[in-house]
């Protein structure tokens, strides 16, 4: 199948489990899926997998080219502490879409929305590795919840900022986004439950 | 064409315009897009546009068939004055999700995320029929941004809860999400300027 024989062994193996992982994420779903299942379908040994890709996560991440690794920055966001979290992820958010990875991201918003397949797949990875990572560390009620919440905010601002593009958004400097929506995700992170709240 | 013969005529007349519709606002953009030039393209006298559909915002709303009329909610939802705005937004936002014009909302949001063409209109469309409405209503600075920030807390939500579906946004009643949400949106429409704040 090679067209000049070059590139075969190492470059060819990375190749055909990352051609497995989409098939096997697609079948089973990302929560689903197994290191041993993607094997199968590349006819590997299972070993080669965390080899070049460390984890299920790590597969799924250069399978579906996901530009960020949630295992790396959310722990560097939430060093600091959760005072200023919100400012923090709102200005991370937006220097990687305004980097050369936002391509990713935008290819992606794009197949989840129009693929009921790619939405179950992104909805595991993201509840599972970016929601799950940033709940725990919310030491208060409905951490599933309030961090579903901060992503309805980032996904949104994606979406009018480089989806739509609407004017006043694309014209706003990163630091000035932040500082408005830095706020409002931060008492998603630790404001008081509101439902119980009369009014 | 027809293949029966029924219903030429009012009916026939409806549909070419809005076929025709379609073709011009694409072509032209909603801000670009007249009456005129849609009677053009249709090859009717331009004085049946408004009499079906009252106005150019009109014909748009039925030829993407957008399922609520921006002329007629956002004044209601104003009505009571600013204070509690941002709750009423949220619950009137999931109310027509909940409804039967979710599926045209699911519609419209895939167009936009598949079709730069579509952005364009949907953009234009909701930038002045919708932002603009609401804008106009908020007498502080920035009235355009604040506006689009709005939007981008609703867009979100709609993402999560019903195009991605996560579980902890699908399983919070309309209520509950109207008041985790409600005071963000608030504070989108009527809180200070933070821009100029220091840190």
């Amino acid at each position: 199948m090679s067209r000049t024989g070059r590139r075969r062994g190492a470059g060819g193996t990375r190749e055909k489990i990352l051609a497995a992982a989409r098939t096997h994420f697609g079948e089973t779903g990302y929560d689903g899926a197994t290191i041993r299942g993607i094997a199968a379908v590349a006819g590997v040994d299972p070993a080669l997998i965390p080899h070049y890709f460390g984890s299920k996560e790590g597969v799924f991440k250069a399978a579906v080219e996901f530009p960020v690794d949630p295992a790396e920055f959310i722990p560097q966001l939430l060093e600091p502490g959760v005072d200023g979290l919100g400012e923090r992820l709102v200005l991370f958010f937006l220097e990687t879409w305004d980097s050369p990875a936002g391509a990713s991201l935008l290819g992606l918003i794009r197949s989840v929305v129009s693929s009921d397949l790619a939405a179950d797949m992104m909805r595991e990875f993201v509840t599972r590795e970016v929601l799950g990572r940033i709940a725990a560390a919310i030491k208060l009620d409905h951490p599933q919840l309030r961090a579903s919440l901060v992503a309805t905010q980032l996904v949104g601002l994606a979406m009018l900022r480089y989806v739509i593009r609407v004017q006043a958004l694309k014209n706003a400097s990163r630091k000035e986004l932040s500082r408005w929506i830095g706020p409002n995700i931060q008492r998603y992170l630790t404001g008081p439950v509101t439902t119980l709240s009369g009014r």
